[in-house]
């Protein structure tokens, strides 16, 4: 059966699970992941927890475990260089944990995981030429290119939030101003959303209703939800969310040029609401459109479970051989 | 000996060589490019007549023979799809030559055959992951990740210059707006330079002085030779499209994180007084400055002759198998 174990380290979860070479995940375990501000080692014993329960959980041998972590991970591979939720700053994290459960461990970059698993299970099943762009707090990117996932020759290719799309525009976490992220994702929806409601707009009566007009009670599911049940405003919220994603990714299209983008993350769960201005923007975007093919834009099929699933699955390929 | 032919298809010259193991020329033939109005058929008697020259005179045979052009070639590297100076439109271009030719043709973008040459024998050598961006009239991009050169799922990957950068921002040939070719390359530079003799502002009168007032004599290596010399606003124009430059490469950075971009095309002749401005922003721009390594930048190495080099050495290896 080829069992392999994969965790997903997320801003809030660590999630792991058993994952068939099917890419069924058998088996699950989750723990909260631990503040930011609080020893690796700490980080460290919430990953081995989880590992071990599922290893002691299956009759049937693990034979490969893989990690998939927000952040940037070393060209070498066993190294967290730094890591946005984490007090990780070059933390040898590959060799910490396989002394500790005494089986190799493979890591990746959540994203370039997340992207492996819908192009073998998912959404892009069989392309071989395809980006994954996960909108959540900010945004998340994986690169396959000719069946392989490339990460740069530091190992952290792939950061396309921070490709900076308004030239002095909202100030970014990492420093710089006007990136991708802060026009596209879900920290961008929220943060127009509460600009609204803070303003008392005429326009954001809904939202502001679902919040008794207290503007840091909106999130990106609640705005989603109150589009989904018709309301114009945050329709239009999530239409400009989708027309920057679209415009974005006709950028890397003319960067990458490939077949398939997949829209993951928790801002996909819009759906339509966010895919259809993508397209749009997108297809009057892309250069020298209407005289080549142009990539589809399709959303994620694995959900949150795609970062484990595809962790898992790299590992095993990196155990074969 | 395994000598091979380049042909590099430019805009106004089609620039050929036989080029040797060690990526030297050892032989030369050149010919106009035919106006883009003329029949496909006229372009191609151009590289034929060439190809047959250097043949003709070369007492060694020849294994291969490459030919880089301007545009999108397509996945099958048998097709122009598209190419910005030529009538060219799906042109079977690979099999007509090889027709006429009666050996097998290798055909790729001319910024890849650039890219290939200047990781073999140039700026880059022995560089694994670089990209190449040559400053002519527009912006011409190519791809090296793992040792290969990325072409993506249609084949027309590296079009750089058609990434936006400013929302709404000049009006570009592709039909977009805010192209960054449109600030980040020969026309940029000559277009600023145009715009203040036009208006005679006090600032430019060494330019307008030069051009004896006349805005369309204005050219990129005129504006470079009076930067050289020291004036102060040719300087300014340069370090503006150098600084966009740098932003533009930030952006790639954090997309494909290489270890090195080479700088090339007609622009780069300013040498540091493009550099230096593109490096600074690059660093000032680059997300995670700080917490990882940064690539190099620096000028290409290879000049006029890089594309026929590497369409030469590509199609060498292409035969090689």
């Amino acid at each position: 059966m080829a069992l392999a174990i994969g965790v997903d380290i997320g801003g809030t979860k660590v999630a792991a699970g058993v994952v068939d070479t099917s890419g069924q995940v058998l088996r699950r375990a989750r723990a909260d992941t631990p503040e930011r501000s609080v020893r690796p080692q700490v980080v460290e014993d919430t990953i081995v927890g989880v590992v071990t329960e599922l290893i002691e959980s299956c009759a049937e041998p693990i034979v490969a475990i893989g990690i998939g972590a927000a952040g940037f991970v070393a060209a070498d591979r066993a190294t967290i260089v730094f890591s946005p939720h984490l007090s990780w700053r070059n933390e040898p994290l590959r060799d910490r944990l396989s002394d500790r459960i005494g089986q190799p461990i493979f890591i990746d970059n959540d994203a370039n995981a997340a992207m492996w698993a819908e192009a073998k299970y998912g959404a892009v099943r069989g392309e071989t030429h395809a980006m994954m762009i996960t909108l959540g707090t900010g945004i998340g990117g994986g690169i396959l290119m000719g069946g392989e996932v490339i990460r740069g020759l530091f190992g952290i290719a792939g950061e396309f939030g921070h490709m900076q799309v308004v030239p002095g525009g909202h100030r970014c976490e990492c420093g710089n101003r006007g990136c991708w992220e802060q026009y596209a994702s879900g920290n961008a929806l929220v943060r127009e959303a509460r600009g609204l409601v803070a303003a008392n707009s005429p326009l954001a009566r809904d939202l502001y209703e679902r919040v008794a007009g207290d503007p840091a009670r909106l999130t990106g599911p609640l705005v989603t939800e109150v589009a989904q049940a018709g309301d114009r405003t945050a329709i239009e919220l999530l239409t400009e969310v989708g027309t920057w994603l679209g415009i974005g990714i006709a950028n890397l299209a003319a960067a990458f040029d490939p077949g398939a983008f997949v829209i993951g993350g928790g801002v996909s769960a819009a759906g339509e609401l966010l895919l259809d201005p993508a397209r749009q923007a997108f297809r009057k975007q892309l250069t020298g459109r209407g005289f080549r093919p142009e990539a589809r834009i399709v959303r994620a099929e694995l959900g949150n479970e795609a970062g484990l699933i595809g962790a898992a699955d790299l590992a095993r390929e990196s155990v074969a051989g």
